[in-house]
């Protein structure tokens, strides 16, 4: 009760992605069908692969930021009917029934199954992600992609969209608000441009000025480059209302924490393995904040992606074929692309 | 234009406190006199008496926990009268005009006046605290006491209630919340009551056992003892709102995060002197916070003075004369109180 679509799998940790198949279940009534046409790579999707995350199903199919159109439909779908464009991101299922599924905050579910690398709750097989012809999920899951957007730029905000914009809802960004970003890679220039369409004044905080013409086309008003000048921070004490890091580098919290107006929180989005040191001193006075934050619901997810359709935010992409995604991961390594990858679904073919 | 009244007074970090009298200004216009009654004892003061805080200009008169008797009143006053049970608490004096002031955040503002060692704004004098027999202070920084509380009970809400109060308000503790209150001092006893009052269901968290027929008395359910069992957090995984560490010594921050639930927060209100270390890992799954809080603004002083009356929360106290000061000190230092001194300011003359 399968069909099989082409795909590219990871199959060991340390072996390049390779064309294969994967096997996509039958409808279930309240599941669609979506027949891809973008696949985004997110660094995730490498850590994840290399088994730096912890123990991983190979053969692994992934990607978490789809897009596609609905090909088929099961009798109990209301939401979405056959030609609608339709996403899915980082998560496919839930208990549906905790506290936090029942606020729309399927991310803090703590059984919520992964786009992949996840067991399907009800055929308990492992779930395969974006790197493949068509996805079969549950319409509780799939996102409306407005169509006013470039579906291969869309792609990639089912995860960096939401990562980055979760956090900045919750701290209160608005019309004035003073948010930094630190890092303007594929999270960060997303960052940007919706704190900017936000109304928020954006600084980016980069090691060096080689992507600040992007970083002011997308918005920000001003620059800092810290290798330029290890003083820099210092002289932005008590300025922001949010700092969104998206580097998994270790970084010097308590620098940071100084530049934070009182109220103010730093909001760490990467996984440095390295502890961070904070002084009680540095949160106490003006009761700032240290805190991080993990995608966000489905009911939000689809609320940012009406907002970027209302503001036109998209992502900055590099439209690569599947036979490049081998490429692409190690340039997505070593920080090489401007500003993420989105793979043409039709060459998986 | 002065007024002479005895006080104790600081004379040097390694001294004793010691008699001696203190100057207050003749009113301004919004300013009142009142005859303090009582004046608590604060761990802050032995930190600052003892230079521990950073400079200090001796002799000083510490005492940020004051409660009186309104004796006379400036020609623009209207919130005061004479005979009017009123009360100071850390803050004198602020700027009056930044975006903190206000919002009626003092407390965040960067000139904020204390109400010991620090510099009052119009005569450049050293402000003087509570362990006097009279105080004058601008209106706008004066407290009405209720009439229905124990003043001398009361005393310490000034300082340990607010700094409790706030945080427990501003990360949104309400029916039902759960909160941990770390440690049960002066700070943390009455973090309890409150925290009970706001209809949370509170759990503490000490070193032992010593306390808890009081903490249960005051309105804790839970008791964990951390000598007792190491791992004693690790079985509270996932179940707090909120933490309130009233304690200064050094703890293992990652343990702390583990107990909290999705968008808990762990607030800290002590100063441990060494680094406190933290994984991103520890904060981005269900987004958790790590912050600090100190005191609160005037209005929010007097909302929690209202609560406690609404409530009937106030300190345990043991009272004191002056010449038990220095006595009281070492036994603050060796948390030999149960649970803040209050000393009669009768006992200054």
């Amino acid at each position: 009760m399968t069909t099989t679509v082409a795909c590219y799998q990871a199959i060991a940790a340390d072996k390049p992605l390779e064309p294969g198949t994967v096997e996509r279940r039958d409808l279930r009534p309240d599941d669609i069908r979506i027949e891809i046409e973008y696949a985004g790579i997110c660094h995730s999707d490498i850590h994840t692969v290399r088994g730096e995350w912890g123990p991983v199903n190979y053969p692994m199919v992934t990607g978490h930021e789809i897009v596609g159109r609905v090909a088929e439909i099961g009798s109990d779908v209301t939401e979405f009917k056959v030609g609608d464009r339709a996403g899915v991101g980082c998560l496919v299922d839930s208990c549906r029934e905790c506290e936090w599924c029942k606020k729309g905050e399927e991310n803090n579910c703590p059984n919520a199954v992964g786009t992949y690398n996840g067991i399907d709750r009800h055929d308990g097989r492992p779930t395969a992600g974006g790197y493949s012809q068509a996805i079969v999920v549950s319409e509780a899951f799939a996102l409306h992609i407005p169509e006013n957007l470039d579906a291969a730029a869309v792609t990639p905000l089912l995860c960096a969209g939401i990562t980055t914009y979760s956090p900045l809802r919750t701290w209160g960004v608005t019309e004035g608000s003073k948010v930094a970003v630190v890092g303007m890679g594929g999270l960060g220039h997303v960052a940007v441009k919706l704190a900017k369409a936000m109304g928020a004044e954006v600084t980016v905080i980069s090691q060096t000025r080689s992507k600040e013409e992007d970083g002011r086309k997308y918005g920000a008003t001003e620059w800092i480059a810290t290798k330029e000048n290890p003083d820099a921070l210092k002289e932005h004490k008590g300025q922001f209302d949010v700092i969104i890091n998206t580097v998994s580098a270790h970084i010097d919290v308590r620098a940071y924490m100084a530049t934070l107006r009182p109220h103010g929180a730093m909001v760490l989005l990467g996984l440095p393995t390295e502890a961070l040191e904070v002084n009680a001193g540095n949160l106490i006075g003006g009761r700032k904040s240290l805190t991080g934050s993990n995608i966000g619901g489905i009911r939000e997810t689809q609320e940012m992606l009406d907002f970027c359709a209302e503001h036109g935010v998209t992502a900055e992409i590099e439209l690569i074929n599947a036979d490049q995604i081998n490429e692409a991961y190690d340039r997505v390594v070593n920080s090489d692309v401007r500003y993420r990858f989105v793979i043409d679904a039709k060459t998986f073919a």
